[in-house]
């Protein structure tokens, strides 16, 4: 008997009748013989909506109080989800996050998983029970007190992998609106193919890209407690694409280049002109963007000319607002000549494990944007992956480049859901990534 | 400095102003110098919503989970309201029942409250803060296990009034959308006037009677604890009605024969006719209800012939299909001959502590309808009240009869608010009781 989490986001229950598909797909995985706990975020636009209701009263309201708000709408699903199974003749029962035991750290908002525990779980399970858990949601406990805590953007794919680690489940299982993660997307590249495998290495490349098919901090959950995750289609039965830590047998070992290409125009640049150039110039600068909880991403330093240096970086655009407020008041201390923001950038990726070991794989990459006459803006790379900042106005083209070089001219279009095997070099973009400024601005849940 | 519990119904905080207008009355209160626990009932329709949600998927939703569901309503109003005051720039904190210490029975969705632990409360305000608590939840703790629950039509009333008890606060406030208790449903009589005061007994029996101004459970804890509670508006300043236990001093001694009439639609007539006259008969019948916990109002049997006798009882039109279904079941093994349902009944009754001592009351009540032409099918009585069966068709005539016998004859409308002095009978029917019908199905949260 195999426990299986299966983890299904906000469109997946919407309403009455996909509620409905969403437990008899639960019920099903019973029925095969599994043990199974479910994961849900909240309906549709539920969060939006409550977002909406605090903004009417307050642009800043009280993190505490967001949380008590926002908590509610997954406690909806679960307890609706409940419900329908229930009809279908199944014993059933849902937690909330603190029921669920998933204890956070204080962080209201954009709390952490730091324990989960699992008794409760493991009890209903053993009384033969389907296990609901609400997603997104914990609980911090500080003295006495217990407190409500949401995990942010894309927290129930982390309470779905947590719990797939605490009760080490053979599978966790990701429901999206796509059938797996693709090579490119397919709503970009009508050549972009499903893999049918990826390593958490890659994925998480990928999610931290702009393919907003897994959230990252789920992915880095997975790689650290080595869950298996499987990312499929909640309106189909085919099978979708396993993330987990490949083996030589899965890949191969030869020609691995390039697993997938990602673009995201969720990017703004900031550069500061003529920052004098001495020791503690960046610090200042990203210590202040740190302090405001400001990722920064790309940065690039150039001195031309003496004593002075030129000081470039990008960021969400979502941040734009906020970081030219520090930056400006850091450049003015600094004595800065001036400060540029730039909205119109895009950044365009290759994910590969495989890169490390091929020097010539960016160079390659540089190759077919130039053929393109795309211009470079900035460089990033990792051991496995390259970013280039361009044009935003070119992206579609960049991307299409990109993968015709490195996927399209060794083979022809694979079938679905295959092993990736030796000589087959498969990309992705994750499906859900064509505007990745969308895809990263609304909830996953 | 007094420590005020205020309790706020649905239709007081439905939306973003009447939110905004409910923060500044709790500033208020705080800022002259009182302690203040806000209560807050599920906004406008949002229950309703949410049952309708589970009524979509199965007209027979598991109680345990529609607790789950329901608990919602209550979260997303004292988050919203916490972040309504904290606007304002007072301290404050939001408590789920759970947080707030409500322990209460296993009965989901008709749970009772069992223990109240106001600890953090009491924290929270030595803090400083004002402190909100989530009306109609609580916890029930099995094994180790935590579960919420609901406490049922007007819960949101016996938590205020709980909450009060516990912290011993020296005055609850409920704010209604009328004024006060009234001596008569101000839409059926023009003449009737708020109370300055009524007992907590007459207040039982007014609410129980179909007055839904207060919940009937709310007054009972009241009474047992002695806590004082003011009805009063949200929509205006001016006093409401005191519901204490009344003194000599506070009611005068003389002539205060009738408090309230009262009326209910909500109220459906069954009879078993022919059924055999042995004992153990009226058992088995209401023992049947009572197991499907269909509360039975008032029982009349009457021998006709020999061996064989009619059984009336009343039950509220809520439960009649399913009270149907138990009786009929009950009938055919018991032998009887038939079984009769109406529902074209309704209930008046007067209410009077001062009743008891003026045996003439009934009798001039009966008379009064009688003048009027009106049947009385039933007649039921305790210490404190009268009530007759009606034709509901006859209703409002029978309510203004009763009115002007007791309460207009012997005086001229007197000022509204004014406190209750000897030689004047005032009263009520709360003014939300017009159709009872209707208010006993609404919740009032």
């Amino acid at each position: 008997m195999a426990l299986i989490v299966q983890k299904f986001g906000g469109s997946s229950v919407a309403n009455t009748e996909r509620l409905r598909r969403v437990a008899e797909r639960v019920v099903r995985t019973r029925r095969a013989g599994n043990q199974v706990v479910v994961v849900v975020s909240a309906q549709g636009d539920t969060t939006d909506d409550l977002i909406r209701k605090a903004k009417e009263l307050t642009p800043n309201p009280p993190r505490r109080e967001m949380d008590m708000l926002l908590a509610t709408g997954e406690q909806v699903s679960i307890a609706l989800l409940a419900i329908a199974i229930d009809c279908l003749g199944e014993p059933v029962v849902s937690l909330t996050g603190a029921q669920g035991g998933i204890y956070t750290d204080n962080v209201h908002t954009k709390a952490r998983i730091t324990r989960v525990s699992a008794d409760r779980v493991l009890r209903e399970l053993g009384a033969g029970k389907i296990v609901i858990v609400a997603g997104f949601q914990g609980i911090t406990v500080s003295g006495e007190d217990y407190e409500i805590t949401t995990l942010g953007r894309g927290g129930s794919d982390t309470t779905a992998v947590a719990l797939a680690a605490a009760l080490k489940a053979d599978m966790c299982e990701i429901y999206t609106d796509v059938t797996g993660v693709f090579t490119a997307d397919p709503r970009i590249v009508p050549n972009a193919r499903k893999l049918a495998a990826i390593s958490y290495g890659e994925m998480l490349e990928m999610a931290s890209l702009g393919a907003v098919v897994l959230q990252p901090r789920a992915v880095e959950f997975a790689a650290v407690y080595g869950v298996p995750i499987h990312v499929r289609s909640s309106f189909s039965d085919e099978p979708g694409t396993i993330v987990k830590e490949l083996t030589v047998m899965d890949t191969g070992e030869k020609e691995v280049v390039v697993t997938g290409v990602t673009h995201d125009t969720n990017v703004a640049k900031v550069v500061l002109v003529g920052v004098p150039d001495r020791p503690g110039v960046a610090a200042r600068i990203f210590g202040a963007l740190a302090a405001e909880r400001i990722n920064v991403d790309m940065i690039v330093q150039t001195t031309k000319e003496e004593k002075s240096t030129d000081l470039l970086f990008t960021i969400s655009r979502d941040d734009l607002a906020r970081a030219s407020q520090v930056v400006r008041k850091v450049a003015q201390e600094l004595g800065a000549k001036d400060v540029l923001e730039d909205q119109t950038v895009a950044k365009v990726s290759i994910v590969g494990a495989g890169m490390m070991m091929n020097p010539g794989v960016a160079a390659a990459m540089f190759e077919a944007l130039a053929e393109c006459g795309i211009n470079i803006q900035v460089i990033s790379t990792s051991e496995i992956k390259v970013s280039c900042l361009i044009d935003e106005s070119r992206v579609v083209e960049a991307v299409r480049a990109i993968h015709r070089r490195f996927l399209e001219d060794t083979l022809s279009p694979a079938d679905e859901g295959q092993t990736r095997t030796a000589g087959e070099a498969e990309v992705n973009a994750g499906a859900g990534s064509g505007n990745s400024g969308t895809g990263m601005i609304s909830r996953a849940g």
